[in-house]
């Protein structure tokens, strides 16, 4: 599978309404993907493992998308079959007082993977360009400064080192609505219902604009955005997780060699000991 | 006292060589300055009552210098008066592993002062660019890079309210050596004695040279580098407290008023309570 095909390069303008949020690339079920999940989470698990002894690299994948695009469970999906210790996930939720009190990337910045980890986050500092926008508390110049320092910012990271990968969940309209539905009628679902998101979907199309200027400005060659089909899980799953199988084995990564000549152990193992 | 002249701005070359670590801004004597440093204190108490229930600012200063050239002291007797609860020193040394598995800025972004608060750095992100390139481990690209990555932090910083006084203590060699000489004979300062220092001291001449380049690629209008003559204690401590005190009083600062409507507290306060 061809993963540049979904990457996001000089929009221009406007290109959500282009993109198919039902798109299955190629796939025409569920079954036929999933023959391959099964050996592209193994090819994971042991990238992970060379990428985790090399520390050469740290591996942020940010995910974004609007109420019910899937965040939750992409992390759940792409990221089952990793090893936990080179792993974390960050949500962002709504500001604390004492996050409020710093700069918007300070908390960001304070969860970014060290060397050698994986780390998800779960809604990230894009929320500061989409919420205070869309309601009307940041004003243009504030917006295009904060693109700026976020340009800054994911510059500096690459520099030093780390790879990101920006994924954008595409749903429809009507698919988020279905979700909706689905978290009222399901008694597992339930506590994922948040009646903050009905108020939020009235606001559909000036988020989807917010999102435009945001891969207008931050859809960057070191730190691209991916557009992700999202209306069909399994779709969004097989892609996500083929994206950052892509990315790592972009890197050659090697387990590092020993960096002493080879101990003559001969004698810890000889029938005496 | 007019503070601009300590300010270091288009050095284009070399300027440490012209800047006398022996000047005492016209006082004669310590007892001159001393007669002043008792108001500057309590003016400074003041400032940061208001700047602490304003919490409209964050007050970063960041303190650098040779080795002996007075951070600790000029921290001790600068803000000896402050109110504790708004600020904060942190002092950093050589990276942890965790810190060293991560970007430069990664550790110095979390320390940085949240609204209403000031934070004194005793030393900072700017040993990245000393220790690393005066021993060999870091080449010119990197320290070039290292210096946008500095300029656009704070950048940042200061566009999200953080105001950002950077002071570099200036000894002479021949001051250094004292002070090296008054650690090994007085037995209340051996514990600030390190042999690393002595090994330190041969690399003098390229720590300066280090430095001057510092003050070339980062002595922004937004976050000033101060030169303070340091051959003399008690004029550096009455120049940084001056630059202090001086910072906060260009930020017109004012207690918040009520946000509501002065409420009718006269019947708690009756005789019947």
């Amino acid at each position: 599978m061809n993963i540049d095909r979904y990457m996001i390069k000089d929009t221009g303008g406007k290109i959500l309404r282009k993109l198919d949020p039902n798109e299955t690339g190629g796939f025409k079920n569920k079954e036929e993907a999933d023959t391959q999940m099964v050996s592209l989470k193994e090819r994971l698990a042991e990238l992970q493992d060379i990428f985790f002894a090399q520390k050469e690299h740290s591996l942020l994948i940010i995910l974004q998308g609007m109420d019910s695009s899937g965040k939750d469970g992409t992390v759940k999906h792409v990221f089952s079959g990793i090893n936990p210790q080179g792993f974390t996930v960050t949500s962002f939720k709504k500001p604390t007082l004492d996050e409020s009190a710093h700069d918007f990337l300070w908390r960001v910045h304070k969860q970014t993977p060290a060397k050698g980890y994986i780390s998800a986050f779960n809604r990230s500092h894009y929320e500061d360009v989409l919420v205070p926008r869309v309601h009307g508390s940041q004003d243009k110049d504030e917006t295009k400064r904060r693109f700026r320092q976020i340009r800054h910012f994911e510059e500096m990271l690459t520099e030093e080192n780390t790879i990101i990968i920006k994924l954008f969940l595409h749903i429809s309209k009507g698919k988020q609505l279905e979700k909706i539905q689905e978290r009222l009628q399901d008694p597992t679902k339930h506590w994922k219902f948040d009646v903050s998101d009905l108020e939020e979907r009235k606001f559909w199309d000036d988020y989807q604009e917010a999102y435009e200027d945001i891969f207008k400005e931050t859809a960057t060659d070191n730190a691209p955005w991916y557009w992700i089909p999202a209306n069909h899980r399994w779709f969004r799953n097989y892609l996500s997780l083929n994206i950052v199988v892509k990315t790592l084995e972009k890197l050659n990564l090697a387990y590092p060699k020993l960096n002493t000549p080879t101990p003559d152990i001969s004698e810890l193992i000889s029938p005496r000991h």
